[in-house]
């Protein structure tokens, strides 16, 4: 099976924006380590489907990062769920959790589950503003909470997430600096080669999403400037 | 050292609670796996240390069950940090011990701490209260907390807390089937010898609180129904 500690890259797909039959198979035979199918509005059973029936033709390992319960289906490598850290709500830490696994116990395959512990840390997003978390942080409060994720929850990964804007890389290295077992994540903003190649010597892996839907070879470069 | 898997049968010690030198020293001598010092309110930095003070003349464990951040003091062989999964307030969930890890996190050794995934299901108990828990909880509510306790957030230890009344077994040997990692403590109104051994028969781990202040020699009875 994929073993995801030796992804570096990792490409992001919205399955709520369109993406042409000629981007998608760029970006699935890019040489990226994996394809999320993940977004904040707007995912539904339908295009989740569809997306995920679109990525299978190619290779690369297809995770889906759950956003509703209404959207989850079989067929993915992988399940990412999201615990917002920061969030104000304990709906995104603890009880959507609880009513999926109250919901799906049964039938889930643990062994395909990781746990993101979230740190949302760009106030004007979309996930901030629909997960209400706390982005007013400082450096404390974030490594705090990489502690708890690798020690107290045991999360296989801590996300730090700067969606929409390009985050900073030393508040990246703190947190990579404290972290033994859980692997960091890096998402927000990457747009060039230079920011995903600065990124990926902070991050154990980034991840690379909203340029694919402006810049298709500017999104193509940064697997380019990882992998080096 | 002390491995906690171990433990079929602890103490619980409430450092708000008069408790005389000669029924300590029984209490610590009764052959019982390990002692905690824990409580729901009136837990001191002094009456802790006072506690732990009398217990360490003793050989046997001694655990602190952190219930407020100002009565943390080093000298206990483990803690064990309470997440409250059925509260409606975060604060029991991840805020203090997002507080707690700010300010102790560099100094913090994490092979000395356990989380435990605390289930609270007696409605009028002060934690209950306290925590303002949501006790109205099916069977499959719980079994959906204590699936999340093994496989998303890793908890080494599971509680079924019915502090001040006596559960319900058949709940408790339900939890029992679906956990495979985390351990199972089961806590609340064993009085009886017949009682600890009907429950020491569903969890892992019986925890004796109350009935040490109310009748020492039941309270000594039930370490033999769980040993014996």
């Amino acid at each position: 099976m994929y073993d995801i500690r030796q992804w570096r890259h990792v490409f992001k797909l919205d399955p709520n924006k369109e993406i042409s039959e000629e981007h998608l198979e760029r970006i699935c035979e890019s040489g990226t380590d994996a394809v999320i199918v993940g977004g904040t509005d707007g995912v539904t059973l339908e295009n989740v489907l569809e997306l995920l029936a679109r990525i299978r033709r190619f290779q690369v390992p297809c995770v889906l990062e759950i956003s509703n319960l209404e959207s989850v289906t079989p067929g993915f490598d992988f399940y990412f769920i999201p615990m917002v850290l920061n969030s104000r709500d304990k709906k995104w830490i603890i009880d959507l959790h609880h009513e999926a696994v109250k919901q799906f116990g049964d039938i889930i395959n643990w062994d395909e589950i990781f746990m993101e512990g979230y740190c949302i840390l760009h106030k004007d997003c979309k996930a901030a503003v629909l997960t209400d978390a706390n982005t007013e942080l400082q450096e404390d409060d974030v490594i705090a909470y990489a502690l708890m994720a690798e020690h107290m929850y045991r999360l296989p990964i801590f996300y730090v997430e700067y969606s929409g804007s390009y985050g900073n890389p030393q508040l990246v290295q703190r947190v990579k600096q404290v972290l033994k077992q859980t692997q960091l994540f890096y998402g927000g903003g990457i747009k060039t080669e230079k920011q995903a190649a600065e990124m990926a010597q902070c991050a154990d892996t980034i991840v690379v999403g909203n340029v694919i839907y402006e810049d298709i070879n500017k999104a193509l470069a940064t697997v380019k400037a990882v992998k080096r």
